[in-house]
């Protein structure tokens, strides 16, 4: 596995591998890279002739100053994940090689940002998408891997690709868990010993939403009895849960038969900021 | 010279020419094709394998109905002209073609769309963006050719494939004259006899304001010298006249030694919309 640390570098590689006519997989991550990761890297190898992952803490995509900081770094570590996995070129690039010159232009996205992550974190989807552009410019990938716990980011990237003509397929894959059901998350190394105990009730909270939508009861009344499981441990603090629709992500009022919904919930236990969905067709 | 109206033939054709080793020249256009275009062409041809030509009147860059109507559309004229210019495939693709869905990302170049057209022109270069952005996802070039007629456009896609990294290289050519100095558009051959007499009143205008700042002339008085000098004839009514930076596109207040300058101008004659530009070195 080549490790490359220049935006030029990586381009000079994927266009020698284009040219030689090499399917090239591109898996984006921040990196603490964990099964879920590692999935996607699976399956772009097994896919591909050739595998790019991108480790790359982009600061465009933080609204919150505390969050960028503290955000878990473990290139090592990573790097010995990585190999193994089937990844053929690892890109590690600066803050400076990524950004040599500000950003004048911005993203907009419209109603598919106006809800959820896109509403509690301004600009968030904004960073994504230049820094997605910028990875699929550099990397030329025939096959881009997310996962989809980041489900907003896939619809964002998915209107990305249609909206600007990226040559390009996206491939998502659900969102893997640990053994008690909390969403495998980078920032899952920053709970507490207390606040991994509890964090599994995002999940449950989930399950409980989809147990109730499937005994088809009332959106309004659905929504109270999660945020009252929830909110019954002072620990979690609940920024949203929605009921929304899986292609536009607008909220749901009235469930409707064969609809695909998904339930997406963001809480915070103490300082850090968890998010996990749960994508089903109504019965 | 092949004739493409597909997207899907178009990346296809281009991706073989990548594998090829092909340096790939592209010229967007919106048809109507004059000198200015042809110089563009040739220069494409002079320094790439192959050129390809886009004619495609975008209706998103268009915000007002009876311009994009009203815009010139020759294309077998356009196709007589392109071969011998030295064009490989001319890109000729329908609207639904290019736009088979609609569009939900809006781009935002901040203060470069803040003047001039992109005041003038509400929506105007997210249109460009757009259209720009797909042509270049479709054409894959190394170099792609645009005319300094469209000043602030030219100063958008830098932007735009320097925040994105697209991988290729701009080229721009400075605007061609008729003999009587109007600056060569696909819009003059919707001037009407009278009009067309009157309209190197603006290159008149841009030759009057860069004499005065070359005799250091106070910015204010400039622009009523020029003004003056267009009202002068009815026929024509001015919609801006800027003394701006060639860079940052922002007004300019106070001349300075050295400085790069670009004067901008925009009139209508009658109905037909006309832009200029003089870029020049403050002595």
């Amino acid at each position: 596995m080549e490790i490359l640390q220049s935006a030029a570098a990586l381009q000079a590689q994927t266009e020698k591998w284009r040219r030689d006519g090499q399917r090239i997989g591109l898996v984006p991550t921040m990196g603490a890279l964990h099964d879920g990761h590692l999935r996607l890297v699976q399956a772009a190898a097994a896919e591909n002739d050739v595998v790019v992952v991108s480790i790359f803490v982009n600061p465009t995509q933080f609204n919150n100053p505390d969050d960028f900081r503290l955000y878990p770094r473990l290139p090592e570590a990573d790097a010995a994940l990585l190999e193994p996995a089937g990844c053929t070129a690892l890109f590690l690039p600066s803050v400076e090689e990524m950004y040599p010159q500000p950003s004048k232009l911005r993203f907009d996205f419209g109603s598919l940002e106006q809800v959820m992550e896109g509403a509690h974190r301004p600009g968030h989807f904004n960073g994504v998408a230049t820094v997605v552009s910028k990875l699929f410019h550099l990397s030329r990938p025939h096959q881009a891997y997310f996962g989809q716990k980041d489900l907003q980011q896939v619809a964002i990237i998915r209107q990305l690709v249609a909206d600007l003509s990226f040559d390009l397929e996206l491939i998502t894959f659900p969102t893997v868990r640990e053994a008690d059901g909390l969403a495998m998350s980078s920032r899952n190394r920053r709970l507490s010993a207390d606040a991994r105990q509890i964090a599994p009730q995002l999940y449950a909270a989930l399950l409980l939403g989809q147990k109730l939508v499937m005994q088809k009861q009332l959106v309004a009344a659905i929504k109270d009895k999660v945020h009252s499981l929830l909110t019954a441990d002072k620990a979690i603090q609940v920024e949203y849960f929605e009921i929304v629709d899986t292609q536009t992500l607008q909220p749901i009022e009235i469930l409707v038969p064969r609809q695909e919904v998904a339930l997406c919930i963001a809480a915070w236990l103490a300082d850090v900021r968890l998010i996990d969905n749960l994508l089903f067709e109504v019965k």
